[in-house]
């Protein structure tokens, strides 16, 4: 049994897939075009063709659990946002549901309420809230992840998952993989929500 | 007890708030700002201010049913459908929940998978796809309308259900009117998702 990486190829995705195969964690990188290939083959990760937006039905095959770390943060059109971060995301799950997937880890945003969040990030933020729904709604045990504003700061292994006790609204893209990972080695539930900041706690500790 | 029609000022909203007036079922028509109650005034339509981006909590006051009609089509920003068609939509949907509120009728669209619909109408569909998913996973009464390309034909009181038996894409915006009219005066529950089209059948005969 392995894990489908959705997202494979972006910012998370491939300190995800980098720090599984040092650990020798099964994953399954979901590509969308063969020259992302290059990338997998050097750390030895398994890939998969598959497109959020047309064919992905058989790339869960023989998965038992799905990490859908896809999108565009607030940065591309909002286009891209509804047929990816949105539609890939009800699909994804949809076809997790079908295929009997055990669990489905969701990377999604510290802000819960659009209307909270800054401004212009608002719409986007309404596609990752009716992605979570969706997927609080399928029936799929699973863990929606809330990152704060990402950093490409070193990772440290060390985390805040309680937000009113957080001295900033960052974490690192290594510590949010770390994250994943130790989420995805834990043969138990997790909650259903876990807030991702930099802090002082152990990550193995605090997930594991 | 009243019905609260979210999307009141709209082209299918008017309509159907006129209709309503007309046969006496009382409704309560949302509108955004003051200027929009001259035409519910000459109607004899009750008002109440509300905005789906903000305050709208105390709309639901006494209401036992609610029709959400509203929203963009394609035509508006990206933007726009996900503040309102989607997230306004799932904030009806949470408040109705708060609120007891019996029935719940959506006005959606024909196109149920985003990616069959038109190229350029996709990102659209994939709002009104998660607004509905939304709702029928809420718990609550409701019935989800599927309408064809709307039209500003003459209302003829007659509809097909029966996506495979129409001989058009199209329904009038009279016709969808007077379909929302007549479920909401029908006392037991009604099919959850219901085709719209022109055709041949009386609509009191099929939703009555």
């Amino acid at each position: 049994m392995t894990t489908l990486i959705i997202g494979a190829n972006g910012q998370i995705g491939r300190r995800l897939c980098e720090q599984a195969a040092q650990s020798g964690h099964a994953v399954r990188a979901m590509v969308r075009d063969e020259q992302q290939n290059t990338f997998f083959d050097s750390i030895g990760v398994e890939t998969v063709m598959g497109d959020l937006t047309g064919d992905m039905d058989h790339v869960f095959e023989g998965c038992d659990q799905v990490v859908f770390t896809a999108g565009s943060g607030g940065a591309t059109g909002l286009d891209h946002t509804l047929m990816v971060d949105l539609n890939g995301a009800m699909r994804a799950v949809d076809l997790a549901r079908e295929h009997g997937i055990r669990r489905f880890l969701m990377v999604s945003t510290l802000h819960v309420d659009p209307l909270k969040g800054p401004e212009k990030l608002r719409p986007y933020l309404v596609a990752k809230r009716a992605a979570d729904a969706y997927l609080q709604a399928s029936g799929l045990e699973h863990v929606i992840l809330r990152p704060g504003r990402l950093s490409d700061d070193p990772g440290t292994g060390h985390i805040e998952t309680d937000q009113s006790r957080a001295s900033t609204g960052d974490v690192s893209r290594d510590n949010v993989a770390t994250a994943i990972l130790t989420l995805l080695k834990r043969q138990t539930s997790a909650p259903e929500e876990i807030v991702l900041l930099e802090g002082d706690h152990p990550i193995d500790q605090v997930l594991g």
